[in-house]
């Protein structure tokens, strides 16, 4: 049975990214591999729309987040942690393992984060170090307001913003640069078309001050080590050789057929699929700033959500179910990276079935139609 | 050009492995992926010759080097650190980022440690709670003494011994259970037969204890959350399913083939290439224990051993020079991993010339000459 991936994260691999992975492994010390890497470094630039070392890491996005928190702050110091979901918890944990102490912005799941409310809270406390957040909280479908967040942070010296754009970097824009985002991280398995090993930190000239500060301890996810390693074309540890040609096989690809194509892309697929959710009587659970990479529907009363993505799974088609609060309510769908129109046509076609089989009624071809008047309206890309 | 990979690491993948982690990418929670794991569990301990469970790691062995300091002591704690070569020194690198403070036992470059001055330091501060050695000590070429040294820690109820067998296992026998080792550390990219991008670590019931007391900062190497996951055949974060996938193809061809018998491969290739070296005048720089995965060769007076790592990549064949002190002085060759007597005979041959353009007189054949014998004396495995 084919395997469709339309979940948040692993995505698929184009097989072709697959084939430049199978090549044989040349040596990370070697000028052929540097060359590759200095490619690689460019074109990484070009991605996260930044002129700052994007550093790499042989590690999942957690690592980057992890170093993210142990290069930047020190034991004692207070950071704001904007708390919407399952990945805002995850800044929290990070900060109570290094001793960081996190005042918790709690937005209701399946909201975005007021950025009047950082500031208000930045200026009750001037204390607070840093802002974390999620470009997209994978878990609600909710893309937070990172540039009006940058807005508030850019004017505080004493204050840099931290963004997880793991399921968002690749997806749609985050201009890291021009937003004023001191820290941003991400991943390889979801929009960036790989398999999961890669993380990726890219650091502001104000973040890089907050590292000379930091004195947390830390050693494989050392960012000045990784910076001083980056510009000679290496990585501190011996290199993930082959994700590394993988990474250089998609990069390619990208720059060729360009961000904003690419975007407008995700976003086309996005406004088909909501579109249909829509025609199927469906709610969004995303109140706020739905993100364009991932739609997060409210199952129907009476529907587990869990019990839809049990059952589509068995035609081959793998969503993603609601996780902690959310379990059992929603079901996800993710449109990053690798996927098309008939990726999409196929997961509605199946979710008209699988839906009118756990008892909601749902008439044949409504989803589809839907959808399809969107894809028609808005030109393919 | 063909491109010989006689490193030690990453060392050569097989194209069938390739090929295994060229398939498309399942979900890293799909009831598939977990049965892949579950497999891959089992045969990892096999190779760790352990019935404790063997963590996986999306990250290179250094990763699981800190995760071993991080998980098992404490700010202020005291370690003994074996340092005799450039990995020693990671072992106290580390120790220090994390305020263990490392008392180290300083080893001359190409020589194995004493147990009897480990026992004796240990004898003298009761307080040290670790030992640090790496089994193979990659920049020298000298195997410490793991079996002797697991003796003087097995009676020591307050001390643990952690060894970094990155360039090792794999290589050649090191049963953890039978021996007593309480952390043992490995890599994906050397005698293991896969790109960069995993890294391993087994601990003892001792070890665990360990862990249950230790207060320092983990999160991402966090080994009891690994643990867990493992149990429930998943991993914490995102699964790096491409490299599992060549996982499971490796191990179940080592678990076919036999360690014993890819053992005395590897010691096959070691005598072999330790005679060619001997009957073309050349000395080894490791004067205990030469490795059996690794041929560390003094270059002879006159010759720079980085030229003859230079030279020889001119003909696609890799071999290592030196390393800090070391470096100019020698050159390694690796012979670990995938890695047959076509590979060994044709690095011997290309070395002979090497030697002799660079002003050392090789007797044409010599040295193949010699590392034939010992093949056709040996049987082949």
């Amino acid at each position: 049975m084919k395997m469709y991936l339309m979940t948040p994260g692993p995505t698929p691999v184009a097989p072709e990214t697959n084939l430049a992975m199978a090549a044989p492994i040349i040596h990370h010390r070697s000028p052929l591999f540097m060359e590759i890497l200095g490619e690689v470094r460019a074109d990484l630039k070009y991605l996260f729309e930044t002129e700052q070392e994007v550093l790499i890491f042989a590690a999942t996005g957690t690592g980057a987040m992890e170093g993210a928190v142990a290069n930047t702050l020190s034991c004692g110091d207070t950071a704001l942690v904007v708390d919407g979901g399952k990945f805002g918890e995850r800044w929290t944990e990070l900060c109570n393992v290094y001793g960081v102490k996190a005042e918790r912005l709690a937005v209701t799941w399946g909201h975005a984060v007021d950025p009047k409310e950082v500031a208000k809270m930045l200026d009750a406390n001037p204390a607070i170090k840093a802002v974390f957040v999620q470009a997209n909280e994978t878990s609600t479908g909710v893309s937070h307001p990172i540039k009006e967040l940058a807005a508030v942070t850019k004017g505080r010296p004493g204050t840099i913003l931290v963004v997880d754009a793991i399921s968002a970097l690749g997806g749609y824009s985050i201009p890291m640069d021009k937003w004023g985002i001191d820290v941003l991280v991400a991943g390889s398995q979801k929009a960036m078309m790989l398999p999961p090993g890669l993380a990726f930190a890219a650091l502001s000239p104000k973040a890089w001050g907050f590292v000379k500060e930091s004195k947390l301890p830390k050693y494989y996810f050392n960012f000045s080590k990784a910076l001083k390693s980056a510009e000679k074309n290496q990585t501190p540890y011996t290199s993930p050789v082959s994700l590394i040609l993988g990474l250089r096989e998609v990069l390619g690809k990208i720059k060729k057929v360009g961000l904003d194509k690419i975007y407008a892309h995700n976003e086309r697929l996005s406004k088909a699929c909501k579109a249909a959710m829509k025609a199927m009587g469906l709610e969004l659970y995303s109140k706020d700033n739905p993100s364009t990479v991932l739609t997060a529907v409210l199952a129907p009363a009476g529907v587990d959500g869990q019990k839809v993505v049990a059952e589509l799974r068995k035609k081959g088609i793998w969503i993603a179910g609601g996780q902690a609060e959310a379990k059992g309510k929603i079901f996800r769908i993710a449109h990053m990276g690798f996927i098309d129109t008939v990726d999409l046509l196929g997961t509605i076609g199946g979710l008209e079935e699988v839906l009118t089989a756990l008892g909601y009624k749902v008439q044949p071809g409504v989803g589809l139609k839907a959808a399809q008047e969107v894809l028609a309206k808005e030109a393919a890309v």
